[in-house]
């Protein structure tokens, strides 16, 4: 595997955030973003980033002319006397949602097969619509004052050999970081050495940022308040809390304890998902927890989100927080 | 300087192209795309890569969703049976225009500083302004079928020393292009060794790619014909048809011989263009051209771009082609 990794980095990551293709998009509707919540997402983000410090006012970065104006407004003025807020180092990576997913499984290019004109234009089809959303995300970061840098794991380098990954410029993720940015990726299209092509999903792109960044924590937001034993929307469905992950990569549930050990936990799945639901997503944090990196998986927009984004976790869990966490055992 | 170079390419880059960001945007109002010709420069785009051959159909590669609709629509059905188009290898690089500049120079993000808030929020504003731009390009040349991929210049690990390129990953162009796609680069703000952050203009990524993938020929698209002897808004403006460029460097008019030999070669530069207009396009064609490649500015979206793009030119050029030339003469 090619890897360009930095010589040196001058201070550790805080947090890698996936922003859940679910929390982030109206699931039901094409190319949809939840406005609401992407908000509420972009203020927390920025709260548990200042560490505390209590900021004069937000410095919004995203100048671009709204629609219905012709001129573009900035408060640069404001800005001369002000001092360089000092964030701590985050990550987002951000789900498709309801962007990418049909272009991508109408054409089939999670299945490879460029030299096909439908895979081919699948595939362009598929990063117009993920970058639109990557865009969009950016924007909505960076009016809320996050210093915010759009990389495209496409033109990042990243690539992968039967679906794993086979290359990736990190030492470009690392630099940007390091300048004071908040580098945002993707799930996206990208070119595979074997199949010629497939999708890359943000879980495979975190575990992997994960395993070289190595940061404090990282935090799942997604829809539902964590990982249950069966479908959220059943009556009877339990929470898990606790998931211990084992030396060889397997995981139980610790808390609750439940009476009747289901093997297969099931959650809620929208039908567009082509890269894997939560089953994806617990395999994939257990791979993190394996790292030594606690995993929170915790419902977007909610107190528990926030006090999970400020590391509020990391010794102790208070009893009234909901959600899942997912650590190593030996 | 680190560049990550292709180990191999099957086949030979045949023209590079720049959108000039006055063809394609509207210079008189911010951010405010120019539909009408960035569609014809689509279609021309698309006919010169096919070489001749005719195509049964346009296999639009835009499959998001129109506005004001739920649905997404893509002919998807007709594409089954269809032969896969061979395209011969083009990389698009596009300006700024009326995207960007503004955020840049309010903030004054070309001269460096990131320590400053000003300069930081500037730099996150004009990327959002650019990879706007960029995404609506990316998608107008798709709907056109030109397989195109968007390739930041920032997040392909460009990055400069003292304004000139000290870094970029051409090996994921190269592969891009190997692939099948056409790599859609633009004018960005990048990171800079010594001031901290600069802007890269399109010209510059231009010539790097030149010297590194060493195209059949190059061509600008702009909004005038050509390179004039004063501003073309001048009634006695004379269009350059042929510039001619020594081993050193220099570079003198040798069509139409002029009687008055202004040293100084004037054209309408639009106030808001941070990075030099027709005099840095000069100098940066005179490099292209010292290397052995053929450069040709000319207006967009008329019929003297598009026997540009076709390359008609190589030979001879034909009497009533209006246009500059710029051409290496020992």
């Amino acid at each position: 595997m090619e890897l360009n990794l930095p010589e040196s980095r001058s201070r550790s990551i805080r947090c890698i955030v996936k922003l859940g293709g679910a929390a982030i998009t109206c699931k039901n509707e094409l190319e949809k973003i939840h406005d609401e919540n992407l908000e509420i997402v972009a203020c927390q983000l920025r709260q548990a980033m200042m560490e505390g410090s209590v900021p004069s006012k937000v410095i919004g970065m995203d100048w671009s002319k709204r629609p219905g104006s012709s001129e573009i407004s900035c408060d640069v003025d404001d800005l001369g006397d002000q001092d360089s807020s000092e964030f701590s180092k985050f990550v987002v990576v951000h789900g498709a949602g309801s962007f990418g997913h049909f272009q991508a499984s109408r054409s089939g290019v999670h299945k490879g097969g460029l030299e096909k004109p439908i895979v081919k234009a699948g595939f362009v089809a598929t990063r117009i619509s993920v970058t639109n959303l990557n865009l969009e995300i950016v924007r909505a970061l960076a009016r809320e004052g996050i210093p915010t840098i759009s990389m495209s794991p496409f033109s990042c380098g990243w690539s992968t050999s039967k679906r794993d990954v086979a290359s990736a410029d990190l030492s470009t993720v690392a630099k940007t970081i390091d300048s004071g940015f908040v580098p945002v990726l993707h799930g996206d299209a990208v070119l595979d050495n074997i199949l010629g092509c497939t999708i890359l999903s943000g879980d495979v792109i975190i575990r992997h940022l994960a395993d070289h960044l190595k940061p404090e924590y990282v935090v799942f937001l997604t829809d539902v308040l964590g990982v249950y034993d069966r479908p959220p929307s059943e009556p009877d469905a339990v929470l898990l809390k606790e998931i211990a992950v084992g030396e060889d990569g397997s995981w139980k549930v610790v808390n609750p304890v439940l009476k009747h050990t289901n093997k297969k936990v099931e959650t809620s799945v929208a039908a567009h998902d082509t890269t894997g639901g939560m089953e994806t997503k617990i395999s994939e944090a257990a791979m993190i927890a394996k790292l030594g990196i606690d995993v929170y998986i915790v419902k977007a927009a909610t107190t528990h989100s926030q006090r999970a984004l400020n590391g509020e976790l990391r010794d102790n869990v208070p009893v009234d927080w909901l959600g899942t966490i997912i650590k190593y055992s030996k």
